[in-house]
């Protein structure tokens, strides 16, 4: 089998840190061996072809469990394809995305997942995963649910907000909580209480105030928080676990908090955006603010202290991107002029490992928590662990050398997602991805994209690793 | 003018005790004296008309802010008509109720006044006043809410419960509070997950669970309290002040902890029911489980001991009844086989002040805490203090002379609701109504009903006296 | 007997405010009447000595519960007499105050009362009663209390400040605490963390931080609400009520109310230096600074919200003045080049009335909040109610006067506190006394001293009227 | 150099579990592998010593962070000396140990530290390293710490019990604390007011209340969790970590959740006897209630659900034994017709390990949480990570292949720890140490010990490892 053998890094991992030479056969790492030792030293001398990562870090390739490649919205469609998308992963130092599958309104669960598989297949260059997004909760959708977890789709997307679109009340949450319950399935949640926002943004509208500035007005923290609490009661009820997406406010984190300290199965994840951009940016001059629409809004600045302190606490479990790019121009300039009709979403699955890194470099968090939140976190809770998300033995070689020292310019003349702008444009950061390795072929190196659309696989799941 | 002096009690008040003398002229209380003074003997040598009090407590008549007059429900009607449930309620020493008129589906909030108040003129026994409840919150509705305001109707309820019958989703409970925090009115809420009960309801009948006791078991306490926690959040993003009927469960108190530590204008009630019947009712045999069917359901015991506690601690202000009589024979029985056909309510106006004493003789709350929560409290919450509940200078004469050493037993056989069942048959309480005065006038004396349909008046109310 | 007649007036009391007319015999009040009644018109008639209140508050005498009259203090007096204090007590419409009788190291506790009666007996111009420092607590002084209570001195206080001085460790005052538990007394507490904060005085001399600024760093609000929670914790464990003197700091706030929503029977107070004043003043040049000395101390803005909150939610029950001035020249110039040096205290008493009454103005507080937190609350926390604290049949009569739409600016040059300096200079405020009675005789009108030294009496008091 | 590939076992670690392959190299793990790569199989082939752990756990060796060998108590000795108790700690699958070195008043930290050296060196059966016990805390006695942090003794345990004999007051505990600060040291607290304590002993005492049970009534929660607050307030003053040792109430644990809820560096320990036994094993007649002394003491059942959860949430992080062994005969029963007599403590090191596999048995906690709390979290709080705690490449190779599927029964009869009684008599467990290699060495295995006195070396530990 083919043999590599990454030398010299510091190996990270979520327990920590250590100087450790890893061996890789074909796409799963072989075995890791302390440096100096007779073993390692004879791996040095076997032949393998060697991966110098001297003076670098080597780090689990990311988990982004939160994409939306090619999702339509607002009659338009998020301008990543699988192949653009998860190429611009790759190029960021994550190996693999958890992208959602949606259900069509009137149709199967089922329907939406061929849908995406048709979308992904043979062009992802790095593995990927699906989630559900339950759209129309019937009883007949409810049964596909066991099926689904049983073949690797254990986990389900609802929504308390976009009443009209993808909302789900009360009842066919608790309803699908209860049937999750039974399955092993996780419930994820956006948890906005949509139907009293769209009482503000309708207010918002008839007054006139129509800026992108109102949309982070109107979906108020509160109604944020409001709806954390009511599914963490519903799941309770249900006897269920609940992971609560994309949490900006103070206010919700405090609810996760509760819920925690309890001892329930509460999750809770956060994303770059919320934990570097704040409501200012939706207040920029020219319709710029429209680039930074998505739901949950960002949110004034006090709000990022409760999420670093959720990150750092463990109350927040996960960062992942929310990745649902939409171009300026001819996407976000749908909604001049009325901000409900700006498709929401922001571009990031290239950033977000980066990001990061430089909140480590500033003493927000440790290196093992950069590893725990944006590699191994969201393998475990996602069922991937530890095939990703670590460098164990037995794990699949998805690996990133990393230069911790390298500076960068986050900029949309130098990404590679296939968007017009980026969302960090000008920010100058520490560190920078090296190489990349996916299941142990290069897919990255220094500056050259060497892989392949269709190299990345599908990967069916476990239920959840925080459940045993 | 008639002159009244009510001599040698020791009259009560929410601020203590004291040997006084209470001086009546026509329908108002003129003046109090204190006992021995110059100008106290001067009044007993007036000639006035004199009851003796000696030996008993001279307090302000009960008011009972949450009544249900031959309200219709589930195709019957409560059993009590204005007639006779206010002269149950003079008998039982409350001397104002504040009632519900409902806006028919698809009517104006008016024609339920102008319905309730077709049923209550002329025939009371006692003064009364009302809140509307809101069946159908469309744009004309909201409209009518100021004017219902200015002439005395200054509280609206909103359902969370009860979907396709008098719930309200969350956009409408917004609008709402919205409004109210315009006008000063004032939001009044039954907080439970109405839509999530209902799916627990529909399995719980699928699996062939129709028993009453199962009311009690899917109309869960996490559900009242997921409620409440909704409806501050929702009061809060309103700016509106909230008050949450019929509190049953510790995590809803709790919930209201949480909001008034935060200094919020937030109130809670309870019921008489709540402080001293436990969930076991519900599972008597023979169908009689039925009798204790009322939302929020009676719960296990433990949660008395926070009723009672945020009595103590003022997070609950409010003891009224929620009087709400269904027969057991041929009313409570339409729900034989089916528990979610059993009308919701339950018998109460003439027994809260009685129960409330027994609270004080068992070293619950003091003497002057029975008269906050039972008189004047739900005066100043409803607008009607200090014309109502309360022994001052110009307040009306509403004034019962309570013996606190009679003992009695509760019994359907001498009670004078009409209603074929007592909730609290056989209970033995120490205290009794001696005496009671409905502006000036007495309407119960020594056993005796000495008053007239028609005595008791309508009462336009302030707003929440609360807020000032 | 004397009879005089307050009519006109807009009557306040913890209740609300209502027309009425009081009527006086001798030193109590007699009767309340509602205006225009029959009653109140006969007494208009009568030959009563008339105080026409038209356009003016009618309220009862404010108590304050917390003053230092000559108290000694690092080698120093308190620059108030019982002559002086209670005189500028009367002028600012305070009719009662509770002084502090301190029992010497080594010497009985019936010392200390002995003594501060000596001081006080025959020179007051308003009521007074003592509660006991405890600077010793031996088996001994123990034993005294029970007999204290039984004579109407009913609280105990302690301090966890002030090492070898005025402090009692943990077990002193567990002892205490059992004791009051069994005799009905109210322990009242200085809850800071002496020992500690001792350390870090002793620090910041060593550092060469000796101005009066250092005195509000080295009191961190930490040590505050770590002495509150241990008092509270200690409590429990011995059984017994709590009163928290002098509350400055938002988390010692956040300790009562956790203990509160327990249903313990806690009570904090604060002063109006914590509520109008902040620790910029501390920082004022040319040492003025030490003119705001006093412990626990000034603390940044954010905190007055914190307590302004918890006067609303009723957290906070009494606001006192801790009354403890000491002139700037010559006094508190002692601790010129070390503020451990300068005398802790401020003067107050006859500020209090108007600076809350400006709270009324400024929509802080309600009208009623006002005279709850000033004169019924501390009247009933210290066992005086009804006699003082209300405008009830039956009570003192200690009653104010008050011209609501009056404006002054406050200042030494004015004020009848006999210090050199007001904590006040210069502020604005909105209301101010006109006429006040001690026990029926006008000692204050119109800008004149009508009263005189001895009128003033000792008044035993009950136990704390929050326990029944 | 010596290899020994240890094979075919599920190898546990703190993120979870693989089927792998343990290679050591002398007395480090040289590398990890997946089962069936090539490389293994290289292995297999190589000639090791081989250690077939097929349907065996293969975990890290267990590191008990409190444990005092020979502690002088009351007059007596800790049964157990170092070579006894590392012997027993070995037969148990604890192959490190931290014992404290107590400072003797009047004398410096060293001295104690010299003390404790002698007595360990060269007899232990494995691996040790101390805290230093700070019972007399002078200036000189600070001073020390910054080198004693320099070479290995990293923590310094202060007690807020035990008056006259460990006990510093609230000064010295800032002091430490800033000291701490400064140095990178970690403060371990025993939280108990001992103050209070020994007034509620020496009332019990007097009372003729002389009982063990009474050791139990006295130990109040309350004052468990008071100190643990005042510890955390005083930390927060300091701004040093804190690591609380033998949590045993569930209001401790509440504190410790306010703390770590905000994000400070705050950590608690509990104790298998907190987790398994109650209050209850006090009460055992014939004064067997003694064997069950230890401070914190036993508390009854509901407590232990708190300890679990909060183990489960993280905010308990280590479970250590604080075994402290006393013979019931002769050294118990010293305090016969005295329970304060009796000398505080219980063994334990040689059953952690099971009791708490048996909790996984239970479904309390899973593997790994096992792994977490007995090895790599106290191996990380204490400095000793990753040479201690894990099995990863350069660790030090401490490892137990356990048989999660044999019986066994607790009992004095057969444990190895020098002393007359077991705590957990008769108690049967699932799962039972097979073999034990310390520093690659075999120690313990199949029943026999391998082992030899002086084996075990003193490890110099780094600071603590939740800080970075």
């Amino acid at each position: 089998m083919n043999r590599t053998l990454v030398t010299g890094g510091l190996v990270l991992g979520e327990s920590g840190e250590s100087s450790a030479e890893v061996l890789i056969e074909g796409e799963r790492i072989a075995a890791v061996a302390a440096r100096g030792s007779e073993v390692a030293e004879a791996w040095a001398r076997s032949g393998a072809e060697v991966i110098d990562a001297s003076g670098h870090y080597v780090l689990p390739g990311g988990v982004d469990g939160h994409t939306h490649m090619e999702m339509p919205f607002g009659g338009t469609y998020a301008s990543d394809t699988f192949e653009t998308g998860t190429r611009a992963a790759a190029w960021g130092g994550t190996t693999t995305i958890v992208d959602f599958a949606i259900q069509p309104v009137g149709g199967a669960v089922r329907e939406g997942l061929d849908a995406w598989h048709a979308k992904a297949d043979g062009v992802c260059a790095v593995d990927y995963g699906f989630h559900a997004i339950l759209s129309d909760v019937t009883e007949d959708a409810l049964k596909e649910l066991d099926a689904l977890v049983a073949e690797g789709v254990t986990s389900f997307k609802l929504f308390m907000a976009y009443p009209g679109v993808f909302y789900s009340d009360d009842g066919k949450i608790l309803r699908t909580m209860q049937r999750a319950a039974g399955n092993g399935g996780l419930v994820m949640m956006h948890a906005e209480n949509g139907i009293a926002i769209d009482v503000l943004v309708e207010q918002a509208l008839a007054e006139g105030r129509t800026d992108p500035r109102v949309h982070g007005e109107v979906r108020r923290a509160l109604l944020e928080s409001e709806a954390v609490h009511r599914a963490v009661q519903l799941s309770r009820v249900a006897g269920s676990p609940l992971y609560v997406v994309h949490v900006s406010a103070e206010e919700a984190v405090e609810e996760l908090v509760r819920a925690r300290d309890a001892g329930l199965p509460v999750f809770g994840e956060t994303c770059p955006q919320y934990l570097f951009l704040t409501v200012d940016k939706l207040a920029e001059p020219d319709f710029e603010g429209a680039k930074y629409v998505c739901s949950t809004p960002l949110r004034p600045e006090h709000h990022q202290r409760a999420l670093w302190r959720g990150l750092r606490t463990g109350d927040l479990s996960v960062v992942s991107t929310d990745h649902c790019p939409f171009c300026f121009s001819g996407q976000k300039e749908l909604g001049r002029g009325d901000f409900s009709r700006i498709p929401n979403g922001m571009p990031g699955v290239e950033n977000r490992m980066d990001l990061l890194h430089q909140a480590v470099v500033d003493g927000r968090i440790t290196l093992r928590k950069w590893v725990e939140i944006a590699c191994a976190a969201p393998a475990r809770m996602f069922g991937l662990y530890p095939r990703k998300g670590t460098l164990s033995p037995g794990s699949d070689a998805d690996l990133v050398v990393y230069d911790p020292g390298a500076e960068q310019v986050i900029s949309a003349e130098t990404h590679h997602m296939n968007v017009d702008y980026s969302a960090y444009e000008g920010t100058r950061v520490r560190g920078r991805v090296r190489t990349v390795l996916s299941r142990g072929r290069v897919v990255v190196d220094g500056g050259a994209y060497l892989g392949a659309a269709g190299h990345g696989r599908y990967v069916p799941r476990s239920t959840c690793g925080y459940l045993d």
